[in-house]
């Protein structure tokens, strides 16, 4: 990110007694700005206020919190990250009579880049299973810091994690589909993993063109029994995934459908 | 805390990239200041410098640390906070080429409180189970904010959590011991919760006691079973449960032999 905004002002200090640092206490959201707009910004916001809620944090300003993140896209592409923590507090993890949220956003020009196809592996490391937070994108995600640690080859694009459960989650910052027959097949994660913006945006152009969509709890092996699979994210629209260790899949005509409808949802990565 | 230094210069401002915050990518310690000296320092560095082995981060020196550790704690009692962090870093999950951590402490004077006898309640928040974090104290602690959150009562001090694999692990800032017959029990840490240092103490005057002390997997129900039950702290010592729920217990005699111990070995709050 090349600039920053602390509540409001430009600026990049945090107190170091801010909850967000001293306990995860917080939520985030990466969004792409496409032609001057934050891409799928209701969507972003639906998440945060689901976060808000969940963690018992007072819900921002949605409207005001849209004009002003829309004031600071001011180029045509770009990424905007946005922090919203409880705020500073004192030690202990008791919520603080009174506490201020802060909220940080960043945001870089950047020009979108094509979705190819990827190779993918699996991570050892596996996703926290806490139905507390799962769905949720939280500040505290240590567990996608360290699988993604575990490999430094460049054609090896993203992870595959599985829970502690040990169901199928997503890759350590997408989200996956699988197709099998004619369903298209997601991971449920109501005990795991975070719910990611494009998975939404997925599902329902996968409903509206009449694709039997199935989110349900699935075994890593429904990776090799898939006859195409691709992973999703905010930035990168839909990536479908050509290798996985010795298992290979061409672009199938299900990924290809979902690609042209997000490409007319706005999402031109996925034409690359 | 009344005093912060960063990096080893007064201070209290964090760069809004930093990975503790954004990731959760760091740890913490909390260490009693007693008598002008930082109190079982060796312990707390020793998790400290098993944490950064298993996050892949730099260890510190433990000499020069000690020695401004030692150097920061310039009152008689009081409380030492310290945070490491891998430090800013670009977005993105991946561990940034070149990292230069983060080191924060801040510092409070405060007297010593008695640990008397304690109510306690169960948490219906469960502590995340993942070997790859379980028994380090890494900075994303939203379970124990969210257990936390749950009681605020101010006569119960503490509600114990378990497992998202339904084991018992410890209160929400606490270690947990009970008492079976002439056993001294506590719950394995391998998978799940945090190994405390004032655990580490206790188990170390247990078996020096000639206690039979057993360190293994417990369900929740060892708990209405047991005859003693303490609960652990740095900041504390050990404190006497006496009420969770409708069970009652007083301060039995393996409880009162180890608080003697620990009085003998500095931890004077066991004698409140």
């Amino acid at each position: 990110m090349e600039r920053w905004w602390i509540n409001g002002q430009p600026g990049r200090s945090i107190d170091v007694t801010d909850r967000g640092l001293t306990y995860g206490d917080g939520l985030f959201e990466t969004i792409a700005i496409r032609d001057g707009r934050p891409r799928f910004l209701a969507h972003h916001l639906d998440r945060l206020s689901e976060g808000c809620d969940r963690l018992r944090m007072a819900r921002l300003d949605r409207v005001r919190l849209a004009a002003e993140i829309a004031a600071a896209a001011e180029f045509r592409h770009g990424v905007l990250k946005l922090v919203l923590t409880r705020g500073p507090g004192p030690r202990g993890y008791g919520l603080p009579a009174a506490s201020t949220p802060t909220l940080a956003w960043g945001t870089v020009a950047s020009e979108p880049w094509a979705s190819g196809p990827i190779r993918i592996r699996w991570c050892e490391t596996m996703v926290t299973a806490n139905p507390a937070t799962a769905g949720l994108k939280t500040l505290g995600r240590l567990d996608q810091v360290l699988a993604r640690a575990e490999w430094s080859q460049p054609e090896v694009s993203e992870g595959l994690m599985t829970s502690t459960e040990g169901r199928l989650i997503g890759g350590t910052a997408s989200n996956v589909f699988l197709v099998t027959g004619d369903r298209l097949l997601t991971p449920a994660l109501g005990r795991a993993g975070i719910a990611g913006v494009m998975r939404r945006v997925v599902l329902e152009a996968a409903r509206k063109a009449g694709i039997l969509v199935c989110v349900s709890d699935l075994p890593p092996s429904a990776v090799a029994g898939a006859s195409e699979i691709f992973l999703t994210n905010a930035l990168t629209g839909i990536r479908p995934v050509h290798a996985l260790g010795a298992h290979a899949w061409s672009t199938g005509p299900i990924t290809r459908l979902l690609q042209a409808r997000l490409v007319a949802a706005g999402v031109t990565e996925c034409a690359g």
